[in-house]
């Protein structure tokens, strides 16, 4: 089959000819439909520290999919041939602490897909069925890919309910696109989105967001200030942090009202400093960390959300066959995009 | 002024003359733009058993208003002449456990509008500063009326979060819809709901609810087997039962999934049997009893909610100016209609 | 081996010589240290209507147990030989929704041990690797193997928190006594227990009960006013009801405080009849129907409760030698017991 | 009356004479009991920068309380003269956004008693009848003047419920102290305490801390892996940060499991810098910000648990006449000791 492998340890990635790959009796091989393109995949190909520590070449990389089952092994009953199918990309352990009370997707031994194990950037990929997610054939492949990184953005949005809550996301990636166009289908009572990219501030106004802020033009206190403004001066029930950039972290923890709620999802890539008292202590409020997708709570959530109108349309922005793979990665380089997917 | 009172202990309301209300130190004086009529002035016009025991006339009946604050005691700090306001019915008492725990919606000591003391049914009406509501000159008064019930709904819909979630309703009443259309701007994946009223369902269908089902006409299995199918053989979610209705019961039950919630909202005349092994303990479900608004929770969510698009326009059937109030007890008495509005 | 086993569609059971079992890769062979008696097994025993349905004779029985593995299939990963465990007794399905979303105790498609399989009325059991249940040392095996309905006291004690709080028990059976040892241990402020039994009132008191009731001589009306008094005329926060008794369901539904919670887990006959408005509806209360125990994060709970210094000691009043199995029966019958365990 | 005064903007308080106070028609006048020292107090003492910025001399001092109602105003109604009362410390306005949905003790205009009105250092204290509690005569003058601390204990270790769970808190002064009560109460499975001071880790063995742990001897990596070694590897589930001290901080988040939660509530002097991939998102974790206490769910809560038997004995190291203020201080300064009280 044809697939994009990190053949050696060293920046990019090879489309080349793999061996087709042969299921276990738990295991099925899936038809890859389309696949889309992640951060940790950039990290992969540009082959940065963290990416030198972590990947052991050769390795199909790859861990967004959907695409049609056309082979199972003997015991599996979760789907048959023919199934449409997605795929939770943490293989859990099934026997920590985590796995069994209800929160594997912070297990202490997972495996990732296109990491530990050969990923989805392929003709087809082999996966364990427990990982498998039936898909409705109204969703079309490009939209059904993304439900892993959807399913991110679902628990960093409804970490708690938003409905008629106001609730101020900053980042614009396809992540947060993803958490704004949740929080609209969730009823939120406004969204403000912040970035510094007017080309991703305008797909947040796509997907419903009620004000944009250009976080590279405004001062931070301009910012704050804007958005106690915006809320009658209360500030917003809900922030939801999905850059990673430490103004962004300290104006979520700001704009967030008394008594309110904050996720962190972004990565901030060194340490930051905060003023706990100020930013959360004399605030009583509550942060949570939000990592993977609740395993499968969040995956029923979101074929939820989408038989309720779900919009994410304008985040895949844009789409393309894997042999242009490059095009993908230099795309997001640039920042010119929302979500990018490719097709086998 | 002109008022609409229960001036005898019999039947009916009489359209009369009645002295201006003055407010004291911690009081305001509305001038009253809609009110609207509630199952319990129905009770009372109609001179029920239960309203003989609890309304001592004469007394102003009517609890559902919004109105401009036209006078304002030396204590109020929570508004000002010319504020566009509505009210929570309950004058709690705040002082028993409920009222200091967040509970003040089951305070133990509460009295209500338009029945422990003069109601809204008038041309003005003396509150507490303490139960006003500040309402957006953007909801116009027949809608901004309805708060007090749609509250209602709120806490009966999201007594837990209907976000990505199958809902069924049963009874459309005016409570019923209401509590549709909050399922409906909540991001509720499918709404299902039954009434025996063709009309009531027409209006079911206008604020958004995805399948309707004629409890007239379908026999109680079927209706059970319908939601069945309709949600692939799971139940729903959430199962809001809004009628009272003995059957309605037992449908709730048996349409909830395993380990899904039950909302007791509708009043039935006596008391009902149940099945509890099969329809509550082996489900392992939760079953929440609604009365009454949080105060004020509920009143801010619902504030949020018209932000987010909530839509209870189809759901206003009639305004009738007061004097034709009996029109509007007979429409009530038909079922032919969603909420009666009264201007004053 | 020697076994308890249903051998024949009619009442009681027969102490015979069973084929060792054998495991599949995934199970591992229990040798049995105790088994406790549960109500089932008295259905089983009595081979009433409900068992008539449901047991497929030979069968060996029970279902609450401790011992020690001594034998392991291949793939078995979660325990080795000579580790010393429990086990839960609902083979869950693991693909259903709720095996999904981590509501596995009320699986669509489980099975019981002792019922759907053979179970641990005999030397050695044969156990999915998946309901082991790795237990300390510290814990005595007449302790151990209870464990199991140990675990449903825990869900219907802690549907919500009772720390500082204010606690009803109607019935004293062995799982509403586990129920106020519970109770006793995670901080409740005050607990009250009612039975129609001194013997299991007495029971009460040893594990820590703060006042008991006995519902064959007092009224409903009094018992009601006893729990008024008690709580200063508030009600109790959790209603625990335990037994199935139709005047007991009434009674918590009328002592529990507005706002409170109801936890419903005793199995009444019959259908019961309800005053919804006065019970549930007007008094805003949650209601949790509880069956089984939530895997497994009850097991590692009660774990956490047996290091809190959780006394179930006097509970336990009978060991037996399983030869012995009518006498627990009898006693069972008679009333004038708590847990009787047997000895394999 | 006696009192104690911040009688000018310098360091330093002054016993002396002070007018009698006369309470409003809504206020009631308490002889104090006693009345406890808090590191706020300190900070006013030593006039530091905050305390400069905060205190508009004179001002009586104090804001931790117990005593007997001597005189009602005329609109008094939850207390009558001779209940035995404890006081919240926080006025709050009762009309924003936090007030009217039960988060008061985040209220965005509340006054402190002892900062911005008289407080309880004097043989009187004027007091708001909303503020009171009123306390059991079987808790002593030193007991029930803590309840304020208390209560911030109480929040702290019950954001979540801790029954049958593992607790680790940093910080052994007296609301840690408090804290580790409070989860021994509880039904935490174990409890591990961290202090600098061997005189505060003695103490917290009398509370009931099944562990303590000595961080001034030892390094922030063996801290943590003790914590990991003493709950097998998995971290503990809550963590309660009781002191503000940067390495306590980094503690807290190192030695909570995947999915845990995390409580901050002491305050460090100046921003901390954290690794909030690794200490907070990827672990999936919940953090509390904790400050006051819940009007008035905290205070019930507390009540409940003073019934459930939690001791705080050890904790009250030291009482004195109030004339010995500075034998107070300098205790605290010292470190040798848990609560002072004060008797006026």
């Amino acid at each position: 089959m044809r697939a994009l492998v990190k053949t050696f340890a060293q920046p990019g990635l090879t489309i080349t000819t793999w061996a087709d790959p042969t299921p276990s009796v738990t295991e099925v091989v899936v038809r890859v439909k389309a696949t889309s393109l992640c951060g940790t995949d950039v990290h992969i190909y540009k082959w940065d520290e963290w990416a030198q520590s972590r990947i052991h070449p050769p390795r199909i990389i790859g861990h967004e999919l959907c695409g049609e089952v056309i082979e199972t092994g003997a015991e599996v009953t979760l789907v048959k041939k023919g199934d449409y199918v997605a795929a939770e990309s943490h293989l859990t352990c099934g026997i920590c602490f985590q796995c069994r009370t209800g929160q594997a997707h912070v297990c202490k031994n997972y495996r990732i897909l296109g990491i530990d194990r050969d990923g989805s950037f392929a003709e087809y990929v082999k996966l364990p069925q427990s990982v498998l997610w039936k898909t409705s054939h109204d969703i079309p492949p490009e939209h059904a890919c993304v439900q892993e990184p959807l399913g991110n953005a679902v628990d960093a949005a409804l970490a708690e309910g938003v409905t008629g809550q106001t609730v101020l996301i900053t980042g614009c990636g396809p992540t947060g696109l993803f958490a704004a166009a949740v929080a609209r289908t969730s009823g939120a009572a406004m969204i403000i989105a912040s970035d510094m990219s007017e080309y991703r501030l305008d797909l947040a106004k796509q997907v419903g967001v009620d004000h944009v802020l250009n976080a590279k033009t405004d001062t931070p206190d301009s910012l704050t200030a804007t958005v106690r403004e915006m809320t009658a001066g209360e500030g917003v029930d809900a922030a939801l942090e999905m850059s990673g950039d430490p103004m962004a972290l300290h104006h979520v923890f700001r704009a967030v009202k008394n008594g309110g709620r904050v996720t962190l999802f972004g990565i901030p890539t060194g340490s930051v400093s905060f003023d706990l008292p100020n930013e959360i202590i004399f605030k009583g409020i509550r942060v949570y960390g939000v990592t993977g997708r609740r395993l499968f709570g969040t995956w029923y959530r979101l074929t939820g959300l989408f038989k309720a109108g779900l919009n994410i349309k304008p985040i895949i922005t844009h789409t393309l066959p894997m042999t242009e793979f490059a095009k993908g990665f230099d795309l997001i380089k640039s920042g010119q995009c929302g979500k990018v997917v490719l097709f086998p």
